[in-house]
């Protein structure tokens, strides 16, 4: 019975045991996923992003159970997949957090697996896709990616995903803000937990200002005379916000959602979102253009890896090393190295 | 007369407008490189990272001062490249600081250029890489590259650095400390800037525990018993921290300067830091071995510009489009068609 049958069939140890397959970049890993890869394209992938300490494991966890919950008839299977890019000796807070949360582990519905970084992002990036394919093959409605802190690994692992959620929490700060920006552009949800604590209100305003001052862009322009979480249509806020070309036919306002992950407050309205999020997505059309522009960049990135693997298999050690030396001396430049080594 | 000859010859306007050409990769840009590169390897490059909110702009300032006025005999020359690879509308605030450091502004002896991310961060990895090689060409000592923020893109830029300096605040809270780890892996000398300000004890000994914790390496380890800012033998330090293999004559603990570049406090110790981690550097060897790194790591990704410069040249729009559909539509796999469009 071949490996990627048996994860067809539902064997949660010959999933397990293929997703350190493709962790590890096997050529068994490889072979699978391509035999499983015409079972994809089902699950809806939703991305989690936002600093430490705004209890993002906790609201993951919550959301997971919630949409286990959430269908009377047959029950949805949830799969979480944990990233963590920054240093490998935050990985063992992911997996405590995990073993914290018995009410998923003993759930066959559920697959929950934590990723550390080891090698490159790169690498990492690599992995995480094809972990969600094998994920998605395996027949998980929902797979959900986490993703601890900021930055371009961040922004890579978010565009696997239909729906990013950024989570932001009361009282982090001023300075951080600044950082944000950039994580701002991807988030299609922006969550604020903790709204318990004090600040709150103070978050959710500099939020809302960050939304309108960072999104010059159609997809995320910020109308207050509108209710977030609908969108609305181009032609009607062309008077607010210029358009950048192209055919636009309606956007989406990132709505902010207050919740209490660890009191299990507000995931139902931030599940809601989501729900409303996926629709706006199906209904305009941008849902496959997402789906083309993210397989898009995972052909990019195949060709890269196969290109850089040729090179290396045909140009001798010694002929790379040569150069380099060549370099030190200042005998060539490093343009000139590259043209040198890349003729056959 | 050449570009490059100009350049040489000390003419500003034609160094700015080279730098413009690399920022933008053009072609004329790359040959002056080119013509430049064998009077580059002479600069001290000292890379600046840390969180927004830490006064590394000013810091940098005042270091850059520091330099030109340390000199009795012939007056050193001093460059600044700012980088910002965070979201484009931060850009403004490093021109801002620029323009308020009337200081160096009207100095001859001081060139200062700020990049805002257009890109991709690979690109801007890129460009600097050219940028920092065409002030070294035009006489610049030392040069000092400022980046914002935290995330790989910091650690690329770093990489360009022979000593990296990381700054830090007191009062930016411990949320904030756990994504430092990854930074402070990369610090030669770490700053506590605003070191007047209340909590700068509590800092101080965050970033000494977080030096122990994270730096199980040779190069980084803490030792208590001796006075940081100086080299320790391995031999002796053999019974604290054991070492990692290979041959290893020394190791050098990153000191904690503190600093109010406001007023021109700790500057004098800081570049104090510096000078001795270069002299560690050249003592120990690994000076040579820190440049060959470097240059091996930028004439790899301009290797895999030029493979993939030439893979564009060479496959069709409509083929490549092709295979994209046929993936979309399940046919073909993602590795199946990366194999295939590499196939000459």
């Amino acid at each position: 019975m071949t490996s990627a049958f048996q994860v067809l069939q539902g064997n949660r140890l010959a999933l397990a045991r293929l997703l350190t397959q493709i962790e590890n970049n096997t050529p068994e890993g490889r072979n699978t996923l391509v035999e499983l890869y015409p079972q994809t394209g089902r699950a809806y992938r939703i991305g989690v992003t936002g600093p430490p300490g705004t209890g993002k494991s906790t609201l993951v966890n919550q959301l997971a159970l919630h949409f286990r919950r959430s269908s009377e008839r047959e029950p949805i299977r949830v799969a979480v997949v944990a990233v963590d890019p920054s240093s490998p000796f935050t990985g063992g807070a992911i997996l405590g957090d995990r073993v914290r949360m018995r009410d998923l582990l003993g759930d066959p519905g559920v697959f929950i697996r934590s990723m550390a970084s080891r090698g490159s992002l790169g690498g990492l990036a690599s992995a995480t896709t094809g972990i969600v394919q094998a994920l998605d093959a395996a027949g998980f409605e929902f797979i959900l990616i986490e993703t601890v802190g900021a930055g371009q690994a961040e922004v890579d692992i978010a565009r696997l995903a239909h729906t990013t959620l950024v989570i932001e929490a009361p009282g982090l700060g001023d300075d951080i803000q600044a950082i944000k920006a950039g994580i701002l552009e991807i988030a299609d949800v922006l969550v604020i937990n903790k709204a318990d604590r004090p600040g709150v209100e103070n978050t959710e305003r500099a939020l809302k200002s960050m939304l309108q001052l960072g999104h010059p862009m159609e997809h995320h322009f910020q109308n207050h005379s509108r209710e977030p979480g609908h969108w609305v249509n181009d032609e009607a806020a062309s008077g607010i916000t210029p358009s950048t070309g192209g055919p636009q036919f309606s956007s989406w306002i990132p709505p902010v959602i207050r919740t209490v992950a660890t009191e299990g407050r507000g995931i139902r309205e931030l599940a809601g979102a989501i729900q409303q999020h996926r629709g706006y997505l199906q209904a305009s059309g941008e849902l496959a253009e997402r789906e083309m522009t993210r397989l898009r960049a995972e052909l990019d990135l195949l060709v890269h890896e196969t290109l850089i693997g040729r090179w290396r298999s045909r140009t001798s050690q010694e002929r790379y090393l040569q150069a380099l030396q060549r370099i030190a001396r200042r005998e060539l430049s490093p343009w000139q190295a590259a043209d040198e080594l890349v003729q056959d």
